[in-house]
């Protein structure tokens, strides 16, 4: 048995925020304070840059029912941040690490924020510092690689699918065309998930389109006009990420800011949603279509939360801390599925080189060959994650 | 005592849906189940839409599981239509009612829908044929006349406040600039109600804007640059109808749609937040600014009720069927608040004109003298109609 690294702990959030991050950062911190080789257990906010500012909060002064109502708060109680470290910063950063003795590092986010994790990870590796360094997956998109989901997805997923079936009862009322524009640059998981409104043959959304796939305005405007003669209304949800043929975004002509990992910024406009409800009003004859972009509700509004996501939010912290005591290598937490019927998942540690940077796509059995759809393999995977949605009541509506 | 009149019942829906106008609607048809003049029970498919052509079902044919469901599912059962009848129309009603013997005509709606039952209440006196034509309350925008407040609005507020409850806490984890953009043409209510999100003194929003006061582009710009100056955030929420000094609609340059009463459709576009997000980045030199349009979900979204709106847009159903077998003249149903502490309420019959077509604004003493904020006479107003919100914990954060 390996000798214990003895020493204080850091953990910090990044990225996005989501209605579980919190849990994954209350399950650590639980799990520290069970730990004997865990001496303080800090706080560094806004991430890596707290760590250089040297903003770092000690997490033991916090009682078990802040802990708890931390716990089920959405966004990032520590503050967040979209920075990928230079070399320099990793030289301050460690300057910190070392100065406050951390031993153990964890850093929760997305496939950017493994990315950071792996950097330290290699630079401590180089600078012969011991530390064990540590990636919690968090993300709504669903797109880190050896994942079989992450956590944040099934709540925003819930979100999504819960106001999909909202908006399609608010287009039956007033009939029309209406296309939702949902968060997910790459990945179209949070898009797709919008299939879970469907409980009647005839409940939308009718159209589902991915940034997996290329966006053809033509075929897009063919198939909306095809599902509003038949029903004389259409909802149609779209990915921010939707690219033509040649990988153009379709809203990229409207925004231009970047964050520092060279991403397009998509959210907070409602750009791609105009555009697409002029290009239907201008080419169909339809008069009535009402485009709403969801932003940052979907990943931030408190109390819409699946009971699975929650859980898992918080195994994955505890984990992270059990694994990163014991372990002599660093790694990420991975969701794995079991096969058969029933949903079960178990947690494997996996290395930070095989989630860092890259993102996972929708697996092509998952999207309707006809490429505005999801098919029944994406519906019974995703229906587990995302759990109970609210009951939905209609009229047999017998005509006198 | 007078005599009864006997016959059959028509009910209908109007207007934008509501979390709770489906209450309204199974109150009314199990009081009309209770009600021995009532014969038929039935309703009209997309309001006077529905009478016009003869799109009408049979309300007993539905059970009591069915009535319980739809009662707890938002957006209209009936479905809903925006149309203003045409003395025209009111023939063509006219024929439809008396062919069906229908004696009680229950509209459920905003102040357009109170005006369309004012018209068929006239026309049918003009007509001498004896029927008691109700108006019943709905409106997201809270804005009849004669009404504390109205069913819908209480829901719709729990929405707004949860989610900027959730994007205040966003905007701490990835500080910024963010605009929310709530409906309302004219009256603030619902923008307004955002403030209920409040919790600690620093807490979003910062700043709201309502269609009561003239919106000045520069003094929106010096006001969220000092909120930003001194927090490094800040959370804005303006109207969907804020207007400037001389009445023009500050979106009103981006949309021509109109329907068919003279309102503008605002609704369903990115258009006024990307407008104003744009002004601050450009005139302010902060960087992260994002605008979200919430759209469609703040009047349809599933489950987020407020319990005191259910019950009384339940209320409202069951006392104009009450009120409509009593009494030998038409009406609205008004919900009136008894002075004192204790929230408390008690129902009014009020005539169809003192309701029909007219707005009420937010008063003068629920809106701040900086004309950006709202006052605590606001926030005791409306604290007691919206309800609990989701609990939201916060770290200590005590510094290393």
């Amino acid at each position: 048995m390996k000798d214990l690294i003895k020493g204080n702990m850091l953990i910090a959030q990044s990225g996005g925020p989501s209605a579980v991050i919190n849990r994954s950062l209350v399950g650590a911190i639980m799990e520290a304070r069970r730990q004997k080789a865990i001496k303080g257990i800090y706080g560094a906010l806004h991430g890596i840059k707290g760590v250089l500012e040297e903003k770092i909060i000690d997490l033991r002064k916090e009682s078990q029912a802040t802990l708890k109502a931390v716990a089920a708060t959405p966004s990032s109680a520590l503050g967040s941040v979209r920075k990928k470290p230079s070399h320099e910063d990793c030289i301050e950063i460690f300057k910190v690490l070392q100065k406050r003795d951390v031993r153990y590092f964890f850093y929760i986010g997305g496939n950017d924020s493994a990315e950071t994790a792996y950097i330290i990870s290699q630079e401590a590796q180089k600078a012969g510092y011991e530390m064990r360094c540590f990636h919690i997956p968090k993300t709504i998109d669903n797109d880190l690689r050896e994942n079989d989901h992450t956590p944040g997805f099934g709540s925003a997923a819930k979100f999504v699918a819960t106001a999909i079936a909202g908006i399609d009862l608010d287009n039956r009322a007033l009939p029309g065309v209406h296309v939702s524009v949902i968060m997910g640059r790459h990945a179209g998981f949070l898009t797709a998930a919008s299939a879970l409104a469907r409980h009647s043959q005839d409940d939308g959304p009718h159209l589902i389109y991915l940034p997996e796939r290329p966006f053809n305005i033509d075929a897009f405007l063919n198939d909306v006009k095809n599902v509003y003669e038949n029903l004389k209304r259409c909802v149609v949800v779209v990915s921010e990420g939707i690219a033509d043929m040649d990988g153009t975004l379709i809203v990229s002509k409207f925004i231009k800011e970047t964050d520092s990992h060279g991403n397009v910024q998509l959210s907070g406009t409602g750009a791609l949603g105009d555009l697409l409800a002029n290009e239907i009003k201008a080419k169909t004859g339809i008069s009535r279509v009402r485009a709403d972009t969801f932003g940052y509700l979907q990943r931030s509004f408190p109390g819409i939360v699946s009971a699975v996501d929650a859980k898992e939010a918080m195994d994955v912290g505890i984990i992270a801390v059990k694994t990163a005591v014991k372990s002599d290598s660093d790694g990420s937490i991975a969701i794995k599925r079991k096969p058969g019927k029933t949903y079960k998942v178990y947690y494997e540690c996996v290395g930070l080189q095989q989630v860092a940077g890259a993102t996972r796509h929708m697996p092509d059995n998952f999207i309707a060959k006809e490429n505005n759809n999801v098919t029944m393999a994406f519906i019974d995977y995703a229906k587990p994650i995302v759990g109970e949605l609210p009951k939905l009541g209609r009229f047999k509506a017998v005509r006198i």
